[in-house]
């Protein structure tokens, strides 16, 4: 297992809700868009074009516990670890934490896809390139 | 002028902020969904398929004022009315209100469009049928 | 365990992702408001005042898997269960569908709190009063 | 006028809708999280605690017209402009741009507000330095 690819986003005012707080949904949005960018140091992208064909990583199941509020203007740190890649899916973990503080743990899996001509989706082998790429081998 | 229609919508959790208000972008989606029901009634949609080719309305313009902020649980009266048909464009204003107080007043303007082949738009004189549902004429 | 309690909500333009489905992470809001909806049946609220006092029910844990894609508008059925009440938690689960069918399976974790004077978060034991109500007892 | 503070920001996956481009609403929270940005290099923000008393800067007013869709993974360059600084409000322009061609542009006003023991706002002139910081006079 390669080590976490590291980013950090910071908590927006938007992000906020009354209770002073970073909205609990918002950890979904700041996991996917951590995901796309650990993708995007690999080349590649959670939608993208081959051919005629649209390929993507719709997600299957997310999960997220939480532990210390987020609050305005703070920096959470972000790591990203593949924790497996299986046949046709892809588990991500996302450890957030901020000052040195764990925030909350998040999972999130993802199944490798192709778009089918009747807008669904269908579910495709990952492909070794894809899969050495994922897993840094 | 046909009279507004009318709808509303109550404010959740997750639309407010840390300032225990509605957060003020809440109120554009507000708006759509409401632009969206008004559309329902009349058998339309905001976006929508016509034999091969999609059609739709995307914004070219939004903007609100706010008078008072929305909090938790409020249930927002929206009245939404249609203030112009252009050859291709509509321009709606919605007026919120809570407990009788103006809460704000919003507009947004849309074109006719269609989707090209390589995913642009185009814009399209709004047919004469759509016009008069528009109008209520 | 009483019988879930059930809502519905329809998927909104601005709910959608260019996969044409409803985003994922808007279940985790859909899945709070249904909560609220449920807690509102019951006299209660996620957050509330008593006396001087702030209460609430925050989030320590929230999981969605995801079956079926939902589209705009798609009218989503919710069935709210309370799974579990402990000393100081609820948990929910989320069965949401369409037309018959499965779409997605949430759940979520609450711990009832009181806001400390320092705009912490203290876990306080649910009363009896409480506990009734959400276990229909 | 000092010249506009520039920021960029790159168009997420969950910030997109089923039409392939970034919802129109998702602007709004660009423009704050914008001028957010803008007050941090003065040692500002739109909220902040002064002794006992929270101040702010709630909106009064926003637009935006759009120009040309931004897609996701579009990285968008954003020119804040402070075009009018009033008694107690502020008016900001904000120039989005994708490889050279306009995207959008939009326009908030905010209000230099107090908040009042009872949860409301009270608008409050805005003092010296502050005017100054926020004119680069």
């Amino acid at each position: 297992m390669k080590p976490p690819f590291r980013t950090s986003r910071r908590v927006e005012f938007g992000d906020t809700d009354m209770a002073g707080i970073a909205h609990f949904a918002n950890f979904f949005r700041y996991m996917e868009a951590a995901e796309t960018e650990f993708l995007r140091t690999l080349g590649l992208s959670v939608t993208w074009r081959q051919g005629s064909e649209r390929y993507g990583f719709p997600r299957v199941s997310a999960a997220c516990d939480f532990k210390r509020p987020a609050r305005f203007e703070d920096v959470l740190e972000i790591a990203v670890t593949v924790e497996e890649v299986g046949q046709k899916s892809v588990r991500y973990r996302f450890d957030f934490s901020h000052n040195g503080q764990e925030v909350a743990v998040g999972r999130i899996t993802t199944v490798h896809c192709r778009a089918t001509p009747d807008h669904g989706l269908e579910s495709v082998e990952i492909p070794a390139g894809l899969r050495a790429k994922l897993t840094g081998s």
